[in-house]
């Protein structure tokens, strides 16, 4: 048998539904590879082997009937767990102890998926780089020099190095989207929502997203099946993402111009122009459309973040002040000083870019963006250049992504290619609202047709050591 | 044929059917009362006779068969109109020109409904007793030195007069129920959402409800019927209110101890006794219930006011000062001060509330305490003392409607009698989220068995003249 940890998630079940492979083979294939790299990689803040053994045993008496029976995954350590602890990434958390496992989890266990373990993360998702000072800092799987991206940064080093099958994460202003895009993955953040938040560390409600990192569209789709609130409309749920053909001949592609494709670094835009040229060829329409004005939208998204983190942590700050990290405090605090009005402003302008955005998507089934306008930053990076103008690099890195928090529209990013120095790109879909399957589909003909698709990291068993805390401190963290 | 403006919208609509009665003879008996009574109860801020004339010929011409066709109303004139001025009670609204009609109103034309007129109301809604320096203040058509209540005060007058079949209010704390109960009407707010308030000047956003005033039950049951958003889920919209029987067997009603009727003035707690005893001998079971601490919701409440408010207003307060009432302006900015953190932890108070008002649903039908706790208080009271503590008066009014303004569950006001000095007293029914016909079905058997029912005012011809505003002023508004 080859690697199993190579195969597709339909691949991975049809061997188990004809007795081929066994859960517990492909729970250990996977548990060996994250147990041997993690102390490297530092993609796991904790790994539930035993229990995940276990669970594999269960699904395979049990049938493996269910839609993810014997898959298994990894999840941001910012869902709740009853069986492993949950740190959101923090020393703050340490005396949190959640009743019951968090919603999408529990559903996920419905389906017969498999929790291998809680992966690392940028502290309470308060920032884009996956930097952690308590839990080490994960590399970037393609050049151990350079970022993996955050928050859910463990999140996507886990399905990047095969150490997961998939992984959930939480995506504020692009979370997930930007680590999978800067390791070369498939990033899903649905329609707010469609995933459930309930148990769930929050960063920030208004714009919070639970969101799904995999190796290609078709395992997000089925991931997203299973995860999905069923309560939920689901508009075009049964569109087949499996459709074969090399046409795309009928979809409507809308291609803001300006400011995406100006702010993007060169290699950058040069690969999503091409791109956009071979949509053409095959059958795509392209349609240039005009965003919306976006002058107040950093403001307005940093302005809820702000209040709603603080209004969350206040407790816990005045209680365990030097717990938290210190730029994530200081970050905190800010959020004490706004005023009521300017916070519901922001809210209310949110609602008018939301309408702006479904409007535009009326017009078109899908727009397209780089990801981000820059590949994956030098661990040290502080600032980025965009377009002649220097710009912290996590605004740098969110630039084309936290828009569509505000609006709770699908958004999806999907590989299209490395760069020059051989670091993954990635482009950004973004669907009508509860259009989910359909966003989804349209990432799968990209990579039918070869234009998207999985990038592997060059030097897989290197792993990219990433920039771990001081040993007696991680230790006493285990101990949790 | 009897005054057709006695019939109930059932009787009316039978009439119009059948031919006996046309739309136009509908439509002006209640003109005719209005602009015969408008400049003593102040009812009206504008009528527009003509218009509604020829959309009473329209009916007839298009034939009958609509829920409401033919059926005159007016509506608080907070609701957005094309034809006839929109000034929310305020001198600062008078550039004010919307595009289109408020949805509601939509609505209710699709359903042959006629509007007469736009109601008088407290300035902006901003207050429960109808104050209103420009307009005049209604008084209530049982006793003319008595308030009618607000912020729906003209909708209240409009209906207890017969100057409307049903009327259009808003209740952000009670805006629509206290009025109609201290004018013994049925005050009935919706489930939040259930009506549009799409095209309706704002108040507070998070609290505001639209509602409806009628003389019965059945008639809000119909116009529910027609007005509600028809993509919303409603339960038990089948829910036969006017079934016969004198029995309520079977029903489970919930009696707050403590607070609500220790609360109350002694006439009134005594009327809900007495009514929750013929309950049980009807056969309903009466279940003690506890009410969640609300140690904290007036401030939530107020806090969430303030803000949304303030938010709303602030570029007009800016160019208009001098046009807004003095005590509703300086109300107005309070709001500027208040931080984003407390906004948000209002609203995180609110979701709390709201899930444990739903714990208590689940165990009965329907929650009853008293609307008010006292009955209309004379026009110049400015603090009541209850259970032993003074209260200022609009505090008091809305004491026992305002926490499912929060929760947004249905919540009804049923007349239930006079008191000694022969003023209406009523009776707040509250039910689960989305049984809103439900709910009006049991306040409608409450009719069948004599349990309560219209209190029409004792001396119909005298109307209660108001406190009407400096007549130049008057003048000056109406050109608008």
């Amino acid at each position: 048998m080859s690697d199993l940890t190579r195969l597709s998630l339909r691949t991975l079940r049809r061997l188990m539904i004809s007795g081929e492979v066994r859960p517990e083979d492909v729970v250990a294939a996977f548990l060996v590879r994250a147990e041997a790299r993690n102390s490297r990689d530092l993609s796991y803040i904790s790994i539930g082997a035993e229990e995940a053994l276990a669970c594999a045993g269960r699904v395979e008496q049990a049938g493996t009937s269910g839609r993810l029976a014997g898959i298994p995954f990894s999840c941001k350590d910012v869902f709740d767990t009853v069986t492993l602890p949950t740190t959101a990434g923090s020393r703050a958390m340490q005396d949190y102890r959640p009743a019951r496992d968090a919603q999408a989890l529990a559903r996920l266990r419905v389906s017969g998926a498999i929790l291998l373990g809680k992966n690392n993360l940028h502290e309470f998702c308060y920032g884009i780089t996956g930097a952690n000072p308590t839990f080490g800092t994960p590399a970037n799987p393609h050049d151990r020099h350079r970022l993996a991206g955050g928050s859910s940064s463990g999140s996507a080093v886990a399905v990047t190095n095969r150490t997961a099958m998939f992984a959930l994460g939480t995506d504020t202003g692009g979370s997930v989207r930007v680590p999978a895009s800067l390791c070369g993955l498939v990033g899903f953040k649905p329609t707010r929502g469609q995933i459930s938040l309930k148990g769930v560390v929050p960063f920030c409600w208004s714009l919070d997203h639970a969101g799904i990192l995999t190796r290609s569209c078709g395992d997000a789709a089925d991931v997203f099946l299973a995860v999905r609130e069923a309560q939920q409309a689901v508009s075009g749920a049964n569109a087949d993402h499996s459709e074969r053909g090399n046409s795309l001949h009928g979809l409507r592609i809308g291609v803001p111009r300006g400011a995406y494709l100006d702010n993007a670094a060169s290699d950058i835009a040069a690969s999503v122009h091409h791109l956009i040229a071979e949509c053409r060829r095959l059958g795509a329409q392209i349609v240039d459309v005009v965003m919306p004005d976006d002058t107040h939208v950093r403001t307005a998204s940093l302005a809820v973040q702000l209040v709603e983190a603080f209004a969350w942590h206040r407790t816990n700050l005045q209680r365990r002040f030097d717990l938290y990290g210190e730029d994530v405090r200081e970050g905190l605090l800010q959020g004490q000083f706004i005023l009521a009005e300017h916070y519901v402003q922001a809210l209310r302008l949110i609602a008018v870019k939301q309408a702006e955005v479904s409007e535009l998507l009326k017009d078109v089934d899908v727009l397209m963006t780089p990801t981000t306008p820059v590949v994956a930053p030098p661990l040290d990076q502080k600032q980025v250049t965009l377009a002649g103008v220097v710009v912290p690099i996590g605004n740098a890195l969110s630039h084309f992504t936290c828009l569509f928090n505000l609006t709770g529209h699908p958004a999806l990013t999907v590989p299209i290619g490395r760069n020059g120095d051989g670091l993954p790109m990635g482009m950004q879909l973004i669907g009508k609202h509860y259009r989910d399957m359909k966003l989804l589909a349209i990432g799968a003909a990209l990579e039918r047709v070869g234009l998207a698709g999985w990038i592997e990291p060059n030097d897989e068993m290197d792993d990219s050591p990433g920039m771990p805390p001081p040993l007696a401190e991680r230790r006493e963290l285990y101990a949790h």
